[in-house]
């Protein structure tokens, strides 16, 4: 039987949402359940198929038209189907999610995390069709990154490659990352990072005014550092001028190594715009090899935000062996 | 007719080495011209060409039994079969170099860097025989690398991809690199990095006792620290100590990015054995993201050092489209 449908799961530390698409990217069905409901994953997985099948019942889909289940998920290892070791979920240790639900629906599921599914989303239907050397670097909570090469995902020999997020950018005296080591790029240009950032520059400026100084600083977000630079606050765009100068610095070293036709920028922190993207594509500029200068495309993502991880996750639908 | 040999050109900057290879990597007849004798082209490929079919009457072989020929070259874009801008070659601009070699002695020719024809030579007859990601660093006047992904070369879209020797190390009040920036790799772990790496060693400390002060300071090459740290001295083992750690440092970098089986280590610095290796290895593995510690093989080329390169370029022949 032609198969014409996939489903896409992008598992989130605090939804799962789930997507039947078809061949153009349209998501036909989707809805969502809580994730950290279950703290047994079997009775999360007893929940998601129970929505996958009334999913596919609501989009007038037959199972037997659906080509494969492609799930995006934190610490998600492709080569394994499993999710090892994820700190934002509730099940400990590796869990073999695919699987688990497989054996459940009786679909091919396959596997990996939420950047490169971005970056299978982004060559499928997005910005990368076409490309066949390209990045994505997801900026949200964390940074992370899928790298395409010659067409295919780089997952390196053990699942694992593409943590971008964790490059030292600052060898001495570098800040605290989540990894436990010092000096990350996910350290400086994560939203927690700006955030972080915001309140250095407001304990080394005391006499600087700003409106970010009304708000208790255990308590500012990028998002507010991003409303008060819309403003016109110049703290706050000095402060997206430091964090694209840095993402500029690590994107020239990773032009190096892969010497991508573009870099694409996914997740939360994309969305402050010129804000952002004006310091990259300088001082990535700057710091490049000459060889590379001035042709390294830089682009936003442009699937819809709300589908994006969605359709990305789907996307590895196609790839599933049935 | 069975094509069972290729031909391999090394082109450096002083010689020009040929070899004819068989199946199995035995190079069974070679030969070598001055690079900077012609400062035409025409007149090089003339040289070259005649040596070529000498080497190919001496080896008994028909010219109808050889597969392609693998150049490779500094600067070597394998895309275009082109030189491009080599700065110690006396042919300047772009050199059609595959075509023109090609038009000469009527078999088939590609071309690549020198780093990329290493790492094609590790995966066909050397120490990464049955690996599908690794990267191969060349350490000598200059730091170079291949990078493997997936079975497959990485080129990029424009064929440069694999510029490791020029990744950011030092981002403020870094050493000069030959490229015009500053802070890269190659400006400290290359041979002539070493030799800078003594000379401020020698100045910072006017009261240390070495054998390497008996030197004149602008004379000291990295062979001089090598001989002196072999003998014991302290401040020559200290400078291998500081270039392996560099090493260490970027190498844990690009395992993020690629997350390889092996990075193996080519060229001159690396007969410095434990020296080198040791400090590399305990640096690496400090600084690694966790999921990566303790699985990287880290390991020198096996292949012949005087072979090498010819055997890493005739490895290219057997890709070529005939």
């Amino acid at each position: 039987m032609d198969k014409p449908y996939v489903i896409g799961i992008d598992v989130g530390g605090t939804n799962t949402v789930v997507g039947v698409v078809d061949k153009r990217g349209q998501i036909l069905k989707s809805g969502s359940i809580k994730t950290g409901k279950h703290s047994q994953v079997e009775n999360y997985l007893d929940e998601l198929s129970g929505l996958i099948e009334d999913l596919v019942t609501g989009a007038t889909v037959k199972k037997e038209q659906i080509k494969g289940i492609g799930a995006g998920t934190p610490n998600g290892n492709y080569f394994t189907g499993s999710i090892e070791f994820a700190p934002n979920l509730p099940w400990k240790g590796v869990i073999p999610f695919a699987q688990l639900l497989e054996d459940k629906v009786g679909i091919p599921v396959a596997l990996t995390n939420d950047a490169n599914a971005a970056a299978i989303g982004e060559m499928t239907y997005g910005a990368a069709r076409g490309m066949k050397d390209f990045i994505v670097i997801t900026l949200g909570t964390g940074v992370g990154s899928g790298i395409v090469v010659n067409g295919q995902l780089v997952y390196g020999h053990d699942g694992f490659a593409g943590e971008l997020g964790h490059v030292i950018m600052r060898r001495h005296n570098g800040r605290l990352c989540g990894c436990g080591r010092t000096g990350c790029l996910e350290a400086y240009t994560s939203a927690t990072g700006m955030a972080r950032t915001a309140r250095e520059y407001l304990d080394l400026r005391p006499e600087d005014k700003t409106r970010l100084r009304d708000i208790p600083a255990e308590d500012i977000s990028s998002k507010d550092v991003f409303d008060a630079a819309m403003d016109g606050d110049e703290m706050a765009k000095e402060i997206f001028k430091f964090t694209g100068e840095m993402l500029g610095e690590a994107f020239a070293d990773f032009i190096a190594f892969s010497s991508p036709e573009a870099i694409i920028l996914f997740g939360g922190l994309s969305k402050a715009g010129d804000l952002i993207m004006n310091p990259i594509r300088t001082s990535m500029e700057k710091n490049l090899l000459p060889i590379f200068q001035n042709k390294v495309k830089l682009m936003f993502s442009d699937l819809k935000e709300s589908d994006a991880a969605v359709l990305g996750a789907s996307a590895l639908g196609w790839e599933v062996k049935s």
